[in-house]
């Protein structure tokens, strides 16, 4: 958690670290600046100090709401810097970086550089970092970094907002399912009050809808139906009516409005019933949920978990990703990941990734499935879970999972 | 334009490139695969050759809509080099690309890398391939780059997709019109039909609302009164309910939904009636608004359009960013900039950056501005324009520029 990052600091030997980034969505700066919209700005911390973020005047007033220190780029000098600079914008940063750092105490040492920005503005700055200030040695981390270790872990503050975004997340997609629940069936399909065949762009929408009600957004919503199911990262189709008897993967992972905390969690619904071979392959599927959640234990390397589904998925004549890291079919991704600002966050619950441990403060998805397009189907079953204090894994998805929601005058075939 | 691709690789001398990116949104990603929803994918194009999109498995459905060819990391051997590599993502990933090249017909070169990535994985990554696969020749451009200068003019599909998010966009700014027009007021304050102060929060859920129903997302709308409306960037407090008679800046800059081509317009209104001293201002805004227009002029540097209105402004006795770059009061921004898939972009009509003209296919704003926090206002008027196949300046905003929202009961005082 952020309290961990001077400690982090200290390990990786890093004396500071500078956090840059433009006008793309940056998750580090994010996390400390307690997501104050600013386009640019650049955030200075150096080991033992509070951290000083840098803007142009224009964007202080969003700034200050960091509750970061704050600084101007005028007030620090970057327009002298940039005439001696003759305008390079690269060198300018350089020295302007190491001017601020200086100012705030570092002359020289490790410099750890971290944000998301442009490749090639990344790597012209990199090299003139390089070329200019050598008195600091910078810092290329790959993965697990320091922030990668530092969210590791939530902190309460950030307990309690996942605590609320799943909450909303969990109403929306009950809105989602009484919606459907409410349809008039009309042979393979099914019609709103206007009698038009209601299609998945229709749910999105409605799903959109109630998540910005609640101060949520949609990142991109999977509603795959039917074959497209069968693609683990299909969104489907929006002009594709919905189907009575076909499976749909719902996976919604929205976050706060803006940038911010996600939920993340996955159905897998028949509307009306469910054809025998989806409700064994779904049977087959929360064998492997179970399987997971019995497979937990604090400080327990997280691969195991993933190993016992593979094992089980194998044992029901499956392929998997670890037979053939090619598999299109089958059990063919990793079985769950951390999840915070970011959607994708450590730890990982995968057979590849051997490192993780399950820790207390965690937040994971858990998210066994399986794919057959070919068959014109997919399933996958997802919850988000919290580790606690005293180390019990709790799921904070508490929506049901049924298969299938009944329909008024369509009866199991 | 995307067709000035294979020239501008020529200019530059650059035998090929490669678009990184993770999960981040990636504007030259987005640009080169036509907005397709992919979470990890690697765009490689060889001149002349089209480009081919590299994807995991698990994406392929998706990166198909692209209508770019489209090969898995399976399929092109990334999982036998990461072996080879002992499981070092970068050097993977380094010798993974060369490898991609070679096969793509390139086995020596210049090679330009680009995209949206984590500053730390692009610095280890470019280590990586700087010391494993010299036989390519890797180059960081600064801006403006190849992509810049492509998305400086935007062909007859993007002009209308321009337009289309315009038409909009400015349907919604009618919407928030309408509605507050028939708000009844209050002392200073507005109320709902249920008697209730509406606030800046309940103006911003309903453009969200609107713009949602048209298929298009926020990105950040600033609606800042009075004093907030002083800093150009300031969005506005959500709490703060809306006052009569001060000034409010509207800027609302919203996407298509889930990342795409921009709609960008500002306009400043008062409730009820405007404080002579902010009518006063407006007026002076308007006519540097005028100004603008009247000095366009087709191949023109845009950097003359930014001086005349610094002319007017400090002929009139307000301080500019020119006369001081750290002016926080007065006309304190550029006075445009090109929109596309990024809010900024090329050309800037900037006194700073003296290097665009204005050419047919530009897309563009102007967007003259005042600020006098301390004096509890700010005011910005702007439009979107495009710049059409015979040169004409073609606002895209109709939009009414009346500053006042005329409330029943109230009048000017």
């Amino acid at each position: 958690m952020k309290s961990d990052i001077d400690r982090l600091m200290q390990e990786l030997n890093l004396d500071a670290f500078i956090v840059a980034g433009g006008e793309e969505f940056n998750a580090v700066r994010y996390y400390l600046t307690n997501g104050a919209h600013i386009t640019h700005g650049t955030v200075f911390k150096v080991r033992g100090k509070d951290a000083l973020l840098v803007c142009s005047g224009m964007e202080l007033e969003e700034a200050q709401k960091s509750g970061l220190r704050v600084a101007t780029t005028a007030e620090l000098g970057f327009h002298e810097v940039l005439k001696d600079a003759d305008g390079n914008a690269q060198k300018a940063t350089a020295l302007f970086w190491a001017q601020v750092l200086e100012k705030e105490g570092l002359s020289e040492g490790r410099v750890g550089l971290y944000g998301t920005w442009q490749v090639n503005l990344t790597i012209a700055l990199y090299d003139m970092l390089f070329e200019e200030t050598d008195q600091y040695e910078y810092v290329a981390e790959t993965t697990p970094t320091l922030f990668d270790k530092a969210m590791l872990t939530k902190d309460a503050d950030e307990i309690e907002r996942l605590k609320s975004v799943a909450e909303r997340t969990n109403q929306v997609m009950q809105e989602a399912w009484d919606y459907i629940a409410g349809l008039k069936p009309d042979g393979d399909y099914l019609l709103n009050d206007d009698g038009e065949k209601v299609t998945i762009g229709d749910i999105k929408m409605l799903v959109r809808r109630e998540l910005m009600a609640r101060g949520l957004e949609d990142t991109g919503m999977i509603f795959a139906q039917g074959r497209d199911a069968g693609f683990p990262h299909s969104r489907g189709e929006a002009d594709m009516p919905l189907q009575i008897g076909k499976a749909i993967v719902f996976d919604l992972f929205p976050r706060e409005m803006g940038g911010g905390y996600h939920h993340d969690m996955t159905r897998t619904w028949c509307i009306g019933y469910a054809p025998r071979e989806v409700q064994a392959v779904y049977d087959t599927v929360m064998e492997a949920f179970d399987i997971s959640v019995e497979t937990y234990g604090l400080n327990k390397p997280t691969h195991l978990m993933q190993e016992a589904v593979l094992d089980y998925f194998e044992s029901k004549g499956h392929p998997t990703g670890r037979t053939d890291p090619r598999a299109m079919e089958g059990y063919v991704h990793s079985l769950g990941h951390g999840v915070g600002i970011n959607i994708h966050e450590r730890p990982s619950i995968s057979h590849t990734r051997r490192d993780d441990i399950f820790e207390v403060g965690n937040a994971v998805t858990i998210e066994p499935g399986l794919y057959y397009p070919e068959r014109g189907m997919g399933v996958r079953v997802e919850d988000f879970f919290i580790i606690g204090d005293n180390g019990e894994l709790i799921s904070i998805t508490p929506f049901r999972k049924d298969l299938v929601i009944p329909i008024e005058g369509v009866s199991q075939k």
